[in-house]
C-alpha cells in the first residue's frame, strides 16, 4: 500500500500514528502542499479533493479521508485494534475522536487559514485567534471526557493507545504550533507523554518524515 | 433511547435520517439553539461541547457526535445497515460521508457564522461566499466521486439509501439555505431526489418536527 502525505500535515500524521501503532508498513509518497502538488490532475483523479492523505491499496483503489482510513485499516487487518471492542466503548472513543476531527481540524487546516488572510484581510493575530477558539472549545470537552472516564489508565480509553491517540496527538502539534498554552489540559498532555513514550510511534513523527524541513 | 436535537440543525437531521432509514423510533427532546440551551449546565453534564446532537441510550450513557452516533446505530441494530458489507466498499462510503462531515459541514455551522459575523466584521456577502466556497469544493469532489461509480443506481453507493444519504441530503439543505445554486451537481440532485421520494424520510425532515418553526 501506498500514503500519499504531508509531513506536517494532522491528517496524515493521524494516518501515519494509526499504521504504526498497528505494526502496518506502506510505502510513503510525499505531497508538497506548499508547491500545490496536492492540485495536480494526477494527484486528483485519485483524491478528487486535492487534499491528503490518500491510501492507495495494491489493486489500485484509492481511499481518502483520514477517518475512512483509519477504520479501512481496522477493519481489514483486525490485530493491534483501534477502536476497542464493544459497541458502547466504540462510540464513546469516535466521539472524542471526532470532537478532534470534526469540530478542531477543518477549521485550522492551510486553505482555511488562507481564506481568513486573503479574503478577510485577517492578521497573524486573528487568525491565531480563530485556531486557538476551536482548539480551546474542543480540548476543553476532550479533557472533561477523559476526566470522567475514570477506568482509562494512561491513555484516552482502556488502558491502551488507540484511535482516540491517532486524532489527539496531532492535534497537540498543532496546538503549539499556534501558540496556544497547552499547559491548562493536563489530562490530554499526560495521555501525549504516555503516546510519545511508544518507540513504535517514532517512525509516524513528523520531523522523521523523508520530506520533513527544519523548522 | 432519546435523542437532543435542533430542527435544523444539519448534524440532527443526519441523525433522524439514520434512525428513519434503519426504522428505529426514538423519543425527540428538541434543544433550542436560538436561546442557548446547548449550553446549558444539564446539557453540557451529557455532551460537554454543547453542541447538538446527542443519544442518550436507555441506561443514561450519552453518545455525542452524529458520526459516532451513526457508527452505534449501525453496529447495534445491524438490520436495514447503513453502511455497505465488504470493508473497501465502506472505506469507500465513509470517504465520501466525510467529505461532508469534515470539510463542508463544520466550516458552516452556526458558532463559526458567528465568529465570522462579529470578530471578523463579515457582512452577509462574505458568510455567504464563506460557505458556499467549501460547499462548492465539496459537492465538486463528492459529484466527480458518483460519476466515477458506474454500478450506483440511483443513491449514493451500492443502489439503496445508507450512511452517504443521511450526510448529503441535509447539506443539500443547507447549500439552498446559503443561496448556493445547487443546479452545477446533477448527479448530487438525483440522489436527494430518489431519497427524499421514500416515504420513512418524511419524519426526519427539518420541517416535520415539533420544533420548527415557519421560515
Amino acid at each position: 500500500m501506498k500514503l500519499y502525505g504531508y509531513w506536517r500535515s494532522g491528517t496524515s500524521y493521524r494516518t501515519r500514528l494509526g499504521l504504526a501503532l498497528k505494526g502496518i508498513e506502506v510505502e510513503h509518497i510525499p505531497v508538497d502542499l506548499t508547491t500545490g502538488a496536492q492540485k495536480s490532475p494526477e494527484y486528483m483523479a485519485d483524491n478528487p479533493q486535492g487534499l491528503v492523505p490518500t491510501l492507495v491499496l495494491d489493486d489500485g483503489t484509492a481511499i481518502a479521508q483520514s477517518g475512512a482510513i483509519l477504520e479501512y485499516l481496522d477493519e481489514k487487518f483486525p490485530a493491534r485494534p483501534l477502536l476497542p471492542a464493544g459497541v458502547k466503548a466504540r462510540a464513546h472513543v469516535r466521539q472524542i475522536c471526532q470532537i478532534v476531527g470534526c469540530d478542531i481540524h477543518p477549521l485550522n487546516n492551510l486553505r482555511i487559514l488562507k481564506h481568513l488572510k486573503n479574503e478577510f484581510d485577517q492578521p497573524q493575530s486573528g487568525v491565531d485567534d480563530w485556531a486557538g477558539r476551536w482548539i480551546a472549545e474542543g480540548f476543553d470537552a476532550f479533557e472533561a471526557l477523559l476526566g470522567a472516564d475514570q477506568g482509562r489508565g494512561a491513555f484516552s480509553f482502556g488502558g491502551r493507545p488507540g484511535m482516540a491517540e491517532c486524532y489527539l496527538i496531532p492535534q497537540i502539534y498543532s496546538a503549539r504550533r499556534f501558540n496556544v498554552d497547552v499547559a491548562r489540559w493536563p489530562l490530554i498532555l499526560g495521555v501525549e507523554e504516555a503516546t510519545l513514550a511508544l518507540p513504535e510511534v517514532a517512525a509516524a513523527l513528523p520531523e522523521n518524515q523523508a520530506d520533513a524541513k527544519p523548522s
